[in-house]
């Protein structure tokens, strides 16, 4: 079997990568060549070294999409993307790469299935950005998409692309519409989410927080280990279940930022939870108005993917993948 | 005003024209200068002719946009398309066209705009091929888009460009989702749609026509009269009251083929209605089973789009409109 993994540097990216190296027949097969693209040199994980080539690649270049679908990967994990916030400062980058990036690679493997039958598996990494405010209380599968940013309208395009190119057998493709991250591993950030994951990261290694919002907002969540699932489950499944509406909100957890501190406070103790310190930000606040709350996954739930229930397993998740099981 | 027609050539394009050249103030202002454009010769209205320019062109080649641009029109209709059959069949001719070609004309706008301030008013033509099956009985204003045609996909997508383009005031947009056209004028085509049109048309020029459907199939209609309404108010409407979501759904009469045959013999006697020769097609019932049949367009309703709501109104607007008022 032959993965082609593009945006393998990226959080998720890395961390399918490792879980592949971990459990080399989680794809149902022996991985007998792996590829990792990515703009910046992605790692090469020591036990899939001597099947594995590293590229470092502009998805946006003329050639890229064909150069990477000539080796006729079976499974194509697509990843790759300008990230919200540098989507909408600079308009023709988003453009290029999340749109006419994916649909190189889409025609590159329709191009190739000219040549030769050829129909790979095609999973791609959507968002809740493709919803756009105002919304129900419960986002059901069925609710449009009218992204608010250049990024949610690039993923919504992305999907009917990949939902059209599924329709006509050219690829066999399902949409992953990925919730927020959380625990985010890595330094605190700058995006305007990252205090959703830096309330719980930066207590859990002794080290203060910021909350720049009240205890009731309330978002959507999954752990990278569930995303990476996602990902598995979505390359794994009986395709012919999810008929011609390819895309899927993936399940995830509905929580307050209040509850979020409570599960820390559980797992963690009063003295992780005396690290945030309280700094109310009314843009931040603002911008967090906009976004969703809670989500009817019951599609994707029907479909076999999962993810956790308690905000308690989504931070045990980060001291067990990133902290080795050792709490402050 | 300058205004620029795409796809003047095409059937709501002639109207659209017509329209202008019979109200030449129905755009709110003097039509000073009157672009025509379309893959075949657009024709130039006798009332308008001092003012018009009529192009030939290729709107998936590159440098068409741009040269329809470079003129600066204040309000810009856009109704080309390779429709949704030939869309379908010839996957390239309808993505350069319906998706690239789209973009095309937007990205043209934007570099105008960058060259020099400009903000033109571009009123889409989308359809509710949008939307695909399953449905619920009435389709909402925020049900999603799920088309099962390349076509469908392809107005989805320029929707969502369209959104994007208008929230960073690159253009000032309205996407116009078309019910199926009612009485459509001229001869009997083989769309699988066009009996919903023959059964009307040709009894009330004195000819037979063809049933392949059973009087209980529904569908959703507009005189071609109220699609060039719709144009029109979407031309001077206020679209501050729209918001980001640009993309309506327009009013239109929701009707079954036997409430349409009654309309026939209120409007036009038994013995026009005698020349409809019922002949099931299994294959074009099929087909229709997979559209929708009504909608709520409360939405469009409310910011002032109007279509009919008898049937009786389309078959009388066909008589007046392309009949002198003649009836058989």
């Amino acid at each position: 079997m032959h993965v082609l993994v593009i945006g393998a540097a990226g959080m998720i990216g890395r961390k399918l990568v490792e879980r592949l190296a971990a459990s080399p027949s989680a794809l149902g097969g022996e991985i007998g060549r792996l590829t990792l693209a990515d703009a910046v040199a992605p790692v090469v994980p020591a036990a899939l070294r001597s099947v594995t080539t590293a590229l470092t690649f502009d998805l946006a270049a003329p050639g890229t999409a064909p150069s990477l679908i000539e080796g006729r990967p079976d499974v194509i994990f697509h990843l790759a993307a300008i990230v919200s916030g540098e989507a909408e400062t600079d308009f023709d980058k988003g453009y290029a790469v999340n749109l006419e990036g994916t649909r190189a690679l889409f025609e590159a493997i329709r191009r190739e299935g000219q040549r030769e039958p050829y129909r790979p598996r095609v999973l791609f990494a959507s968002s809740i950005a493709v919803f756009g405010a105002p919304f129900p209380e419960i986002i059901g599968p069925d609710f449009f998409t009218t992204p608010l940013t250049s990024y949610g309208t690039q993923k919504a395009i992305a999907e009917l692309l990949l939902a059209d190119y599924s329709r006509r057998g050219i690829f066999d493709g399902v949409g992953i519409r990925l919730p927020t991250i959380c625990i985010r591993p890595g330094a605190p950030n700058k995006a305007a989410s990252g205090f959703f994951s830096n309330i719980l990261r930066e207590p859990l290694a002794g080290k203060e927080a910021v909350l720049p919002v009240g205890e009731d907002v309330r978002h959507w969540f999954a752990s990278p280990r569930s995303a990476v699932g996602f990902f598995i489950h979505a390359a794994t499944m009986d395709t012919s279940a999810i008929g011609p509406r390819r895309n899927l909100t993936m399940p995830g957890l509905s929580a307050t930022v209040g509850e979020e501190i409570e599960a820390l406070r559980r797992v963690a103790g009063d003295k992780a939870v005396s690290l945030i310190r309280r700094e109310p930000d009314p843009v931040i606040t603002g911008i967090v108005a906009g976004w969703p709350t809670n989500f009817d996954a019951s599609r994707a739930m029907a479909l076999g993917f999962r993810a956790e229930t308690v905000f308690d397993e989504i931070i045990r998740i980060h001291v067990e993948d990133e902290l080795g099981g050792r709490l402050p």
